[in-house]
């Protein structure tokens, strides 16, 4: 198990670990096939999505912003409401393979940890496979 | 592989199986890094969710029943084509990391089992990693 | 790993690769337990469905159409931001468990490969665990 931090800036934001993630996966040699990547936090999201144009990381948060209003009405008092259903809809868990100790992801894909009730501190549980 | 019943009682319901796949976790010893949680059942999702205010719970079952409604237009017949897509939406597997024998969720996480179309006697099924 | 070559044939589609796949895990043994399906696409999603009535595929696709228009408004300037957000939204990896080198689904369920910015040449990822 490896723990990478990951720090948000703002309320809402994709954070792109490809190369954090990368950097730690070198270290476990060439015997990994695939890595686990988990956030352990209710308000956190780990998916892959497009990571050279950053204007659809844009449409995509304004979207799920259409879809849990931030001043929706909840049931959950804590005034994060929309901040748990965007995180436990987009997953708090994702595998990606491994060949040669570097993600296996395509030519326009990234790896991303979701902050949704930042900016906060937040960690990413890595588990080689 | 484990296979786990759980029952629900309603006709759209989130299960916390936390603790339930605990006990079957602390029987693997402690080789197992990760557990890959699966619904073998097309209207069943699996995931990760806050599982401390069961209101969230309530908020996230009802924007799911907003985005497919169960009385909308659709093509299937059967009645439950809500229940397919919001099984499908969220998702038939989790993997969780595990360490000494325990899940790795954090302190605000529970694992899941939402039954769209119950009440019914289902199975999940557990694979360690 | 395993490449497993998915033709689509329309702009939007979800193809079955349930035997597709199954074939690839006879040759892997007895000894996988899971297998993790993963698109390097980023205008693709692997996932879990209903498989019996190709119903459940239009309305799930009709719905996703409504989430997602292709005429909307992006700020993606590429004319497939919607297939972007629908890849993002679906998940692009998929783990299912295996036993006697076939894929562990209910009798209800299938694997899909969905496309949702062909027709084109695709890839799908297959790691076995």
């Amino acid at each position: 198990m490896i723990i990478l931090n990951v720090k948000s800036r703002y309320k809402t934001e994709m954070i792109d670990i490809t190369a954090q993630v990368n950097e730690e996966i070198i270290k476990c040699g060439v015997k990994t096939f695939a890595v686990n990547i988990f956030s352990p936090h209710s308000t956190c999201g780990v998916f892959v999505c497009e990571n050279k144009d950053p204007n659809i990381q844009r449409d995509l948060l304004k979207k799920l912003h259409d879809f849990f209003p931030a001043d929706g009405r909840y049931a959950h008092i804590g005034g994060n409401g929309d901040a748990h259903m965007k995180a436990t809809l987009m997953g708090s868990s994702v595998i990606v393979p491994v060949e040669n100790a570097r993600l296996l992801l395509g030519p326009w894909q990234g790896l991303f940890f979701a902050d949704f009730d930042g900016p906060r501190d937040r960690q990413a549980i890595l588990t080689p496979l």
